[in-house]
């Protein structure tokens, strides 16, 4: 029989209402710690950094060492996916990704599934790495990008502040995009499958790109892949929860939170605290969604905001968390004082 | 006594629920069309377009010749506003809007409220003889940015993905911040009154960058500032309904449509349709939220999107148009067509 863990992380995922929330940050190791940046030098590159299980480790643990989190997340990206199903990314400093756009059904015959498992070995060390070497009660967080945000790259070939090629793809092709969506999905069920056989307890998806996206897009692409995720890893792995983060759903989180079968919804920055309240977290625990930008002003601003999402959702179950990830000027004492905030907190 | 105008905008704005919607389009008068091009080029630049009365009327005329909108909106840029409180505001081909960046307090000794109505008056001329041209069946919508999102903009420097140099300005100093969006909205409703007087029926406050705010902040510098112009303008020109837009809004629309007292509230492409039905369009009049991407694709995707809006919305008071302007690749049959399937719309 399986020993039902204590990890507060765990605990919070269980529905469990604790006397104050786990925490942990979206990109807690990166590029706002100067050891993060002196391991990313000794790398040839960021997919290079990725793809070393000793450095990707390394820089997954850099933060514990500085700060009471309650998880670790893996250090990867979500673009190694595509890299795995042989699109070739590519980063460049200064850039972002770079990816060989594939914007017709015809240019998925250059993917395929076969070599995926093998490509994304070195991950998977990684994570038996950190399984073998965090604090007992450190929860390891998995992750992937949801089939849609990772579509919006392979289309575009970029980030785009509009995701206009797959949008307009999906709008004439419907049938071919889908397909696209399908590999990308069936390609993420391997991926996460493998990263819990490895050892990590929680797996979060990442849909980033969830933002303006009409009813029927946001059905059609976010809530179907992302249940067929979900319906997957639950059929190899059900113990394993599942955090799901359609950045910028909005209302449409509701729908999300009710379909996908995710464990917990990720909140971003602008859902509302009562509403999230009233329609989300008297479902499923929620995750989030402290403003990253509260950790680089620092000061009145970061504890008036920590706090009043620790008032906000201290009544049911919680992750604390932010709600977009840490940005690069982000001074490490800020962190360390909402650290300081958050694990001295006491639900009343 | 004023005469009750029957065009359809202003009805739909009264709450009426007609037999089609009334349909504009954000940018309906812009690059997609050759002959907007072709104006443009006509002028020494893109101000110099917003600031000739000739020109500016002529493009506002031009969708209008092609396609049978029942509004027209005047021709400008919300960055009228910091040109005229004395910023200085360039637009650079290929690049956008480019500010000498105001980030603190002391920056505001630059701008004054002196100059704002003398710099404005070709806006104001541009007002009155549309006011003069327009068929007797279309209604004149006037214009302007909101606060928060031309303080984004005052404070950045320029567009950027996050807005981010505005909010960390707000999270560390909320009162120097207060009083650049207090300046600003004080030369909105100057700005805003005269065109009403020049000859505007209808108002829309454009906050296009609402999105990602947590409650307080949405509460401080979307919500107050834009009941502040809504209280000036029902002072002077109680008569004149006004339509706010907080794009990326999502759940916090409701404390926006409940709180800033406009007339009726603009819905952007990721708003859901039932959800909009029923926290919003039950209380005030809704216009949108057809995705631009979909003018773009045209064919079914067109058809069905947009007859899924009007299907959607048409048990209530609505305005047919996009969530978001028009994109420079529309191709213009594509809005042709859109505009038929809206005019010959009957709601069962």
């Amino acid at each position: 029989m399986a020993q039902v863990s204590d990890k507060r992380l765990l605990r919070a995922l269980r529905g469990e209402v604790l006397d104050r929330p786990p925490i942990w940050l979206m990109r807690q190791a990166g590029r706002y710690l100067p050891e993060y940046r002196e391991t990313r030098a000794k790398a040839k590159g960021f997919l290079d950094l990725c793809y070393s299980p000793n450095l990707a480790a390394e820089v997954t643990h850099q933060p514990l060492r500085r700060f009471a989190f309650d998880a670790a997340i893996l250090f990867a990206d979500i673009l190694l996916v595509p890299d795995a199903l042989g699109q070739g990314v590519a980063f460049k400093e200064g850039e972002g990704p770079v990816l060989g756009a594939i914007t017709d059904e015809a240019g998925l015959t250059a993917l395929s599934l076969a070599n995926v498992e093998a490509h994304l070995a070195p991950v998977f060390e990684t994570v038996a790495k950190l399984s073998a070497t965090l604090p007992n009660d450190v929860a390891l967080i998995g992750f992937a990008g949801s089939p849609w945000t990772v579509a919006t790259y392979m289309v575009g070939g970029r980030g785009s502040p509009d995701q206009r090629a797959a949008r307009v793809w999906a709008y004439r092709d419907p049938d071919g995009f889908a397909k696209l969506i399908d590999l990308v999905t069936e390609a993420t069920v391997l991926y996460l499958q493998q990263q819990i056989d490895a050892g990590a307890e929680v797996i979060q998806l990442f849909d980033s790109w969830a933002a303006q996206l009409p009813d029927h897009e946001f059905d059609c692409w976010v809530i179907a892949p992302t249940a067929k995720i979900v319906a997957g890893l639950n059929e190899s792995h059900p113990d394993v929860p599942i955090i799901g983060f359609p950045r910028g759903a909005g209302a449409a989180g509701v729908r999300y939170a009710a379909e996908t079968g995710v464990t917990a919804i990720g909140l971003d920055t602008g859902t509302p605290i009562a509403w999230a309240r009233e329609n989300l977290q008297n479902r499923l625990p929620v995750q989030g969604n402290l403003d990253p930008l509260t950790l680089v002003a620092g000061g009145t601003a970061l504890e008036g905001e920590a706090r009043r999402i620790l008032t906000g959702f201290g009544n049911g179950p919680h992750i604390f968390n932010l709600g977009h990830g840490i940005v690069p000027e982000t001074p490490p004492e800020n962190v360390a004082r909402l650290v300081d905030i958050v694990t001295s907190w006491k639900n009343s």
